[in-house]
């Protein structure tokens, strides 16, 4: 569609994208019809990148109203294919994680909480700047599939209540376009443009209820705990502005969470946590989200029950079973979720010794997160490759005391030229104190 | 030159667009390394036009430190040819107007500070949104050519000690791009950019010293008198910085200048002028910006005798006899000047009579400008052409009495049917008001 077509079916209101520029860049509000000009225009080729992008830096500056955020996250859901799962149950409970440092949350927390009865439609990121990507540590599992056609994508949710996936080319392709614009033009950090983004695609997925996971600290994405409020607060509106219920959770990024950081080594922590042996953080984390699921999903009527449900399907070996069958239905390699030792693993092993005595006050997550990606775990582009056996263990985290030569942490790559620069860069990353620091609070915030 | 080639000249210091883009939106100050890394990106094609307008956006927002504008200006200048003019004469003074309604003073000064013994090497610009552009004044006076050769310039100059021509395509390559993306990305009103994109242009042009006629008001480019004395101190301290002497002078752009506005009926009010029978407000501009010259160009030794000296060469018919010396160097019809009546004329004339009676207390000049435009005056877009004999003529301005019915304005134009729009437009623009208006100031201030 041409913008002439646009404005002719428009009944003659004349739109320029220059006039709609103009008015954000002086702090004007947009209508909802002139945010879908611009996002369709853009979409659809008819306004070139050089408006949209100084389009974009100039809502970077002014913000956005609330009403203008909703006008452009649905046009960006209305640009693809909006799901609907209607079909499947009337309970669909989907998960979203701003992404963080070690954050494979979902892994366990989607074949738990269909474990638990409710049916979670999940379509999952790959690894972004400094964090992992769900879709990456899932592929670290021999044949797992994570392109599944939308026929097989419902086939699985019908018989199994669980199926993860990449997001198809059809979901909100229009926020493919604006966040590739973004990302080369200094406009990510924009909370407006972030929670367009993220509902546009969540959205038009077609869950009817949503959990966020909004990290917030030196590991996040966003890393004041003003701006995940005011983002999670904004995406909780948007949900329920689309007759979707929807509960976002701002949750600590100031550390990686549990131990392991890198694609096998994540899964391997996932089947540790299935089997209650898993690091304590992300074993409460997982717990008090399914609990969430089970309150959206209609299964309990409080967080309590929910809690001591979803503890049950851990200790009875139900979460751990389901995660097996959404493998083997995604033709994912069962055996190696059953002895871990199959999974992918790194050429070299080698150890982190502290440096010095004392207790763990700080972790520089962010710097942990590029080394892991540095040597191996993530992508430093489009067309790099992700070691599936590379990443990081940790020993200590913030609290722990460590003697001066315990390990801080081990670092499994195929890279060995890397290991030094990598052991230096994680070295820098803890700081150690004389005095025990203050408890980390895992949970800020709870916004429904 | 691609940008990797650029890195490696500068011998390892990694620049990217991104993170330049980022150190300007986060309020930094950009090196002139990085600043000339964006203007020769972006010129020579290796910085893609959705970059350097996100760059120009936040630029917009975070303006620029004087070092920065300094940097800006001299990579814009430096990536065309820059003139050397010394081989013409050690004086050399040329003047740049910010654009305004009726505004051709050009006209009259460029033959005025030539009759003086000053060199005037006068690049000009065509019509631009609602202002006039001297080139297509120019160009109603029949064969009068604006595109001379570098060779027939320098020619004239030594010659006749002036010459009016366009910009060639030389002459800041960098300036054309960045303009024709700010005019279309709503980052056009930009001091900074201003100063620069002015600035660059006339540094390359070579003339030794320039007097800038900073237009301040409701017809001009900037409306706020205290922008236009930060643009005009901006530009002074850049020309200082290049060595060249300059003085800017604030000038109202509440109301046209004179009483003509159009191509060829400008050129008559200019002729007029030359005959000291012009417009008292053009005439007293003319011959102060002339003094400034004479300084500038060491002809005088004060702005007193400068004045005395431009209002004997008005009297004495040398500056008009300058005009036509110069016209005929340039292929113009000298017949014409000497008789304007066979200058081009309009097709239909009409009168707009003043509804009401009282004094005349404000004028909307943009509006008049715009009207002036609409009925063939000026440019719509590239494509369209210009009527050389459309226009207006005033019959009252700021301070004038008028009684019901008085002709207020008269119209020329070729395009019958919209002479009814455009009286409306204009009855609109004149304010009307019972009590005598304060005295217009017409030069609000002179910066060197």
């Amino acid at each position: 569609m041409t913008l002439k077509k646009y404005n002719q079916g428009m009944s003659k209101i004349h739109l320029s994208p220059y006039e709609i520029i103009l008015k954000k860049r002086n702090g004007g509000n947009l209508s909802e019809l002139e945010i879908d000009f611009m996002v369709r225009g853009f979409n659809e080729c008819a306004i070139p990148p050089y408006q949209f992008s100084s389009f974009l830096m100039a809502v970077f500056f002014r913000g956005m109203s609330e009403d203008e955020i909703f006008s452009l996250t649905k046009s960006m859901m209305n640009s693809g294919e909006v799901l609907s799962l209607s079909e499947i149950s009337k309970y669909t409970v989907d998960k979203h994680s701003t992404g963080g440092v070690g954050d494979k949350v979902s892994i366990i927390l989607a074949p738990l909480a269909a474990a638990g009865g409710v049916t979670v439609p999940m379509m999952c990121g790959r690894s972004l700047g400094h964090t992992g990507g769900t879709l990456d540590k899932l592929e670290s599992i021999r044949g797992f599939r994570t392109n599944l056609s939308k026929k097989d994508f419902f086939r699985n949710l019908k018989k199994s209540k669980v199926a993860m996936m990449g997001q198809t080319e059809k979901i909100a392709p229009a926020d493919k376009k604006i966040y590739a614009l973004r990302d080369i033009t200094a406009t990510v950090d924009s909370i407006p443009l972030i929670a367009a983004s993220i509902m546009s695609k969540k959205l038009a997925e077609g869950a009817k209820a949503l959990l966020l996971d909004v990290k917030t600290g030196n590991g996040a994405f966003i890393k004041d705990i003003g701006d995940s409020e005011k983002l999670a607060r904004l995406m909780v509106k948007i949900a329920k502005k689309m007759k979707r219920k929807c509960t976002a959770v701002i949750t600590d990024m100031n550390q990686p969470l549990g131990y392991a950081i890198g694609n096998s080594l994540e899964i391997k922590e996932c089947i540790e946590t299935l089997h209650d042996r898993g690091p304590e953080d992300l074993k409460s984390l997982c717990v008090e989200f399914a609990a969430h699921m089970f309150l959206l999903g209609k299964k309990t009527k409080s967080i309590q029950a929910g809690k001591i449900l979803a503890l049950r399907l851990i200790k009875d070996g139900s979460a751990f079973r389901k995660l097996c069958e959404m493998a083997k239905n995604q033709g994912g390699d069962v055996k190696s979720l059953e002895n871990p030792s199959l999974l992918p693993s790194a050429k070299y092993i080698c150890r982190l010794k502290s440096a010095g005595k004392g207790y763990i006050k700080g972790i520089n997550t962010h710097e942990i997160g590029l080394t892991a990606v540095m040597i191996g775990a993530g992508r430093k582009d489009l067309s790099s490759k992700i070691d599936p056996g590379a990443g990081i263990m940790l020993h200590k985290k913030i609290g722990d005391f460590t003697e001066k030569g315990e390990p801080l942490a081990t670092i499994y790559t195929s890279r060995k030229n890397l290991t030094g620069y990598a052991k230096e860069r994680l070295l820098d990353s803890f700081s150690i104190s004389k005095t025990v620091p203050a408890k980390q609070k895992l949970i800020h915030r709870i916004i429904r």
